[in-house]
């Protein structure tokens, strides 16, 4: 997975395996991993893990070299990637990317401001010098561009925002005090001390989305955070880290989504409506108002409640 | 309509037609129109619309010259009003008002600092010349008063707010990182092409009115967004465009309020209610904290759940 | 009960009663009032008051010298303390804070710099000369360090952060966008004026605890708020004043937990769950996404739902 965090590696697979706690220590071939991902985005030279049984479809493509797995799970992965046995594959998976990215274990509060953009620090908004911004780019006042923003054409970003690690598309409008590519909410015990996982991810955002005031929208651990084009997100919406969402879907106030949930094209999310993680909607889907979706809806679902269910079941009850 | 945005009319009706892309071309008589409005506040020489049927009863008495209007209730229109038979009355309103209000199309990114309040500037706060403020007044750092704020006596305005296009009323208090009078969430596709609906109205916030942190207040389209005097609102509360709160309201944490719903005077909200848009709530109503208001409610009523029910009820089952 | 602000006290007894509005005149002994306090922690020379009949145990142990009392309670208070008996022991009582705290009754918009940490203020974050920072402080851009900020060493505090009124632990983490401290929603009518309830309390932040972006989280009135540590806090999330939350809880985006509510070590909340105020959630609880809580829930409980019940009752139905 392409990262704007700097890998550390590459690192030899026996190495490696000594930072583990919770797998069982062989000796394997004198592999190098390049890098760490996910299994869908996984290449060859890859470290993987299977987190649960959500994802035990995603075993049989997967094009990693080494899967954190559990014992129970080995059968399903296909034989091209060499697993490694753990009581606890996302801890090992975690402590490993903690070896291989380093800094991406929180925020970067580091700053140096950007000649380049004089012109906008005048304007009491700061930019990082690693920062790139298109044309004909406004911006209000008190706003931060942090470390790895990377800003398209003709984009509007309002007033005390903070922008980091994120890919931009053109025309895109991002309203005043909305956060953006900070550190998702994902944290694990180790040893009785808590860690927090680290997000290698960034937020990418399609060409003429727009985001409302005082929105939310943290970067990705193991992927990324995507919003497709022409979708519109309305004030205080709450995106959790992997969340991705299609094209031109409307998101009313309010709405919460939770980590690593899938949201298709042309879907309509009513104001104050909660949608769990790690769930898949598809198409054209309509959740009303302050409902709570806690399942996978097929595509053109219209649904309402707490839990969702269909309009028709919901005006019945 | 009242508007801080520049009117660039006045217009004449033929003209203005062929900007509309659902409308019955016909050539009416050469009148000029001067303003765009809704319904309710329409005077002579105003071209209106009827956006759904939740409206019909304002057809009776509107002053407007033109109204946009389907088929089916031209006949409900008051005869002083000349109707123009649009298969998408809103979309050709947007069209026009485009014309008439080009800058209302988005939020205003163009800041010149108000030399008059230097001492604010020093502060860290930044003042547009454009705004205006009453005696004793209090702000905190780095806040933005953009275009189009006055602001009365005795007012305090926290930290990292931005406010524009609003009307703030004596001793009125509003605490950090708000974001009042930004355009509101409001889109249509015209010929595929997403398009903001232009809002030339403001937030008219009266005296008296407290407003907690992080919460958002959108600027009314072709209303205004106004909150009475004496209500008192918590953090994180966001109130979509042509809103109307009526006085000595409490309106807790989280409260969500869709657009263009009016609530009566002296009514409680609990925290995270929230309530569907072109709602009426009357007078002397209590809402449950986390309900789900669907219907209009009469005045004195009592509500719980989601969809809302009277208290009674909802304890029952 | 030790407040940051400043006590003007102490006061005769027969002095204060004068400023009452619902309380028997009476002579007292010509006793001394040192300070104001909620019944719990009130120590010999307050001054306490009985709220409503949830609190009617901590009568019994109060060692308040006075106490504001409807009559129909008196019996129930320890024989060492002296009523008063009010026909509004909570507005009796608030009009005596104003006496002790006149400036706990709002938040403060007086800055004074502090020439300490010239370098944090050289990165646009404004410190009050009030504020204490420990070791290898991190902190954002525009963010402001207001009156009465105690910080440990090893914080990191984002950009567009408000703090003020509160003593934040070692480690601890607070995201860009968040306010902390500034005073809570409380208010009562005393004679058909709006009064705020003056928050003399502060926000207390255990060590190694995280809070997300854009979250509130106001100070407490007459006792404190609270986060014990190792609690870990999404984005967005409202904590209304004297919540106190235990150890190494889980609160999830966009929670809101309301006033005076107590919540034990090792629970988590779902996100968008509400918790109504002056509850108590024992240890090890687990409350689902969206829930709303509107009872106590004892140890161990798991619940979800609207209003919220056991996981298995909800499952059922």
């Amino acid at each position: 997975m392409v990262s704007f965090f700097q890998n550390t590696g590459p690192y030899n697979i026996n190495e490696l395996i000594k930072f583990t706690k919770f797998s069982k220590k062989k000796k394997f071939e004198n592999n190098i991993i390049k890098n760490v991902s996910n299994l869908k985005d996984a290449k060859k030279g890859d470290i993987t893990f299977l987190e649960n049984s959500r994802y035990l479809s995603e075993l049989e493509n997967t094009k990693a070299s080494y899967c954190f797995i559990e014992k129970k799970y080995m059968s399903k992965l296909n034989t091209k990637v060499k697993p490694i046995v753990s009581t606890n594959p996302l801890l090992d998976f975690i402590l490993i990317i903690k070896i291989f990215y380093p800094d991406a274990d929180g925020d970067n509060f580091k700053f140096k401001p950007n000649v380049k953009y004089k012109k906008l620090l005048a304007n009491n908004t700061l930019v990082d010098a690693s920062v790139k911004i298109g044309k004909n780019f406004k911006v209000g006042l008190n706003t931060t561009l942090k470390k790895n923003a990377l800003i398209g054409d003709n984009v509007k970003i309002g007033s005390n925002c903070v922008i980091s690690n994120a890919i931009i598309g053109d025309n895109v409008i991002i309203n005043d005090g909305s956060v953006i590519g900070k550190i998702g909410y994902g944290f694990k015990h180790i040893n009785k001390k808590m860690h927090f996982i680290p997000h290698i991810g960034h937020v990418k955002i399609g060409e003429n989305v727009y985001i409302g005031s005082n929105c939310t929208i943290d970067r990705g651990s193991f992927a990324n955070t995507i919003i497709g084009r022409n979708t519109m997100i309305d004030n205080s919406v709450h995106l959790a880290h992997n969340v991705n969402i299609g094209e031109f879907c409307f998101i009313a106030g309010q709405v919460g989504i939770a980590g690593s949930t899938q949201i298709g094209n042309h879907c309509m999310i009513g104001g104050q409506a909660g949608i769990s993680g790690h769930l898949k909607i598809g198409n054209n889907v309509q959740i009303g108002g302050g409902s709570g979706v806690l399942k996978n809806l097929e595509d053109n679902s219209k649904v309402m409640g707490y839990p969702a269910k269909s309009i028709k079941d919901f005006l019945k009850s």
